[in-house]
């Protein structure tokens, strides 16, 4: 790449089965192209909606390679795969995002440092490479920002509010060492946000780059819960995460989707009205409402990345709030549904509704006018 | 029905496996609901994204109750099914629309007859059953018209311009007996109409019926080119075909997107500013754009209906273009998209692009205000 853009009925490789693998092969396929999923998972719902399914282990080097041989072009829908799985399939097909956004952003630690290498703003943080050296850290935050509340994450494999532990002013450190053993960690101190909000792009490989307005996002129990479009926020503020995405996207010669979350403080003491919480590789949950309320969606102009096609447009058309469901939640689908007719409700297929799981979503358009 | 709605993860059996059915089962899909594809044609571009495929001939018995037992609920994305099949189906798992409907208008003669019944205007129309009748029938209609257009339409089969003969004022017939044969037909007069437009409405099986803003559709060759809203009429004539859909929706005891073509006459001679041309008890072309411009698409809200879920709103938050794209026209995609970044592009998968074929279709929103 750069080269051909892929031709329709082309087959268009997803690592990975969940809902945003879903609704990549979904939007994929409204474009003409095939698709083909790779997930350990049998029940994954990406499956149902492909033209092609490997369920396999991500070490599971021949089904890695037949997975790749098939496929004209490979994406991913989480940055959790291994390395070594990536590695495994660039050999074979090209691969988009490229495979230095994903090791860039899986760490924690990694992830801070890139910030820090293009001169990004994020929340002050300490490394901290296992319990051992968790008191040093902690009595350094406590030092530079007294008061503070701090968050212990865990360096790996964090996600919804996953691997992270809230460390009050003057507690007690037991409870966090035995939590954090011989992980690497960052300690985070907590910030004054007023909101997070998503800056979402889509950049295409010859450089060019276009942003979806971007949304506030609430969160409970850590995990997402609306992102509502709009954000209050000014032109300048707004350009302002833009240039920091634009950052990013051109440092990591990036292709696709990219989701940045950030905290917006209002004013006071801290260094930035913007700072960077975390990079996503991917299309992302607080993006849900661009298939409603958009010309194009975060979906449609991944793919369009990804294969080399022309961006489509990321104008919205309405305002929106995009309301996930977890859980049993998603049960209520038909009271949810006569309660507001604006509401278009999107489910993933999933059969296992356990507590806290994304089972779906539903965005209410906000039409002006009418 | 009615009765429960059904839960998600039920599967919805579509019969047939064009465009039509694929966008169905997308939309299905997204409401969490399993899919499958009833359809001889192997490459048919439903089967891709469907979860499950019945791939055989419509008098296949078994083949039939394998598929409508699989099933929780069946539909169908064309009225040219044979009854028989769809006799065999509905004996095991409920359908919609109701087999009426189908019957209704997969027969011209009937569906004129059937509009004649329930008071609703069309064209001025002779039947004919077979070229023995054919000069009585046209002597009749010659007298009652003067120097009218006439078209000779096959009773059976006729769809996007094809079973249509048009025959000129004064001219001999000999052409017209022999392409009839033994056919049934209808003769109708060509009405001097300014446009035509489609009413598309939803009906839930409890009764309740929405209805889209109607589009002015052009024509090339006898096959759909350009949808268009609003279309240019007043809220009167809105209102009036909205009561013609009504009517036909109550007499079948419709559940279902129903589409129904009129012509619309700006005034002269004739008995009404509104003429029925034809029924579809289905999804229509006509409706592609309400997938980009509205709140809730044809394709979910008609999903909705056949799993006796609340509908969805039909409000439009913006004035939209579509375009069908025919046969090689559709290998202009790349141009397409880089002419305009508002166009949404969807390709049905179809392999072979013979003239004529519907391929795919764009639409361009028109988003006011921004």
């Amino acid at each position: 790449m750069p080269g051909e853009a892929l031709p329709p009925g082309s087959i268009i490789g997803i690592i990975g089965g969940g809902q945003l693998g879903r609704m990549l092969a979904q939007a994929a396929a409204n474009l003409g192209f095939r698709t083909s999923i790779f997930s350990p998972i049998a029940d994954d719902p990406a499956f149902e909606v492909a033209t092609f399914r490997h369920q396999a282990a991500y070490d599971d080097r021949p089904a890695l390679e037949a997975f790749a041989r098939q496929a004209d072009a490979v994406t991913f829908e989480f940055e959790n795969v291994p390395v070594e799985a990536i590695i495994a399939v660039e050999r074979h097909t090209p691969l988009s995002p490229p495979r230095v956004a994903l090791e860039a952003t899986q760490d924690r630690l990694a992830e801070k440092r890139f910030l820090a290498s293009i001169g990004l703003p994020t929340a002050p943080f300490v490394e901290v490479a296992g319990s051992d050296q968790l008191p040093h850290a902690y009595a350094e935050m406590s030092a530079k920002h007294p008061g503070c509340n701090s968050y212990l994450k865990f360096a790996r494999f964090g996600y919804d509010g996953k691997g992270q532990l809230k460390i009050a002013p003057e507690s007690p450190l037991e409870e966090a060492l035995e939590w954090l053993g011989n992980n690497s960690a960052v300690l985070e101190c907590e910030v004054p946000f007023s909101f997070e909000l998503s800056v979402l792009a889509v950049r295409h490989r010859s450089g060019p780059i276009v942003f979806y307005d971007p949304p506030r996002n609430t969160h409970r129990g850590g995990i997402l819960h609306e992102s509502f479009v709009p954000a209050p926020i000014s032109p300048a503020i707004e350009e302002i995460g833009q240039s920091y995405v634009r950052q990013i996207a051109d440092a990591l010669d990036y292709i696709g989707v990219l989701a940045v979350e950030m905290f917006f403080i209002e004013g006071g003491d801290w260094p930035a009205q913007l700072l960077i919480n975390e990079i996503a590789p991917r299309v992302h949950n607080s993006g849900h409402w661009t298939r409603e309320a958009c010309a194009v969606s975060q979906f449609e102009n991944h793919i369009r990345a990804v294969a080399g096609w022309p961006l489509g447009s990321t104008q919205r058309h309405s305002d929106a709030r995009m309301v996930n469901l977890l859980g049993a939640e998603a049960t209520e689908w038909q009271s949810l549904l006569e309660a507001d007719p604006m509401r278009s409700l999107t489910l993933y297929g999933k059969r296992d509704a356990r507590a806290g799981r994304k089972m779906g979503h539903y965005v209410e358009l906000i039409i002006q006018g009418r």
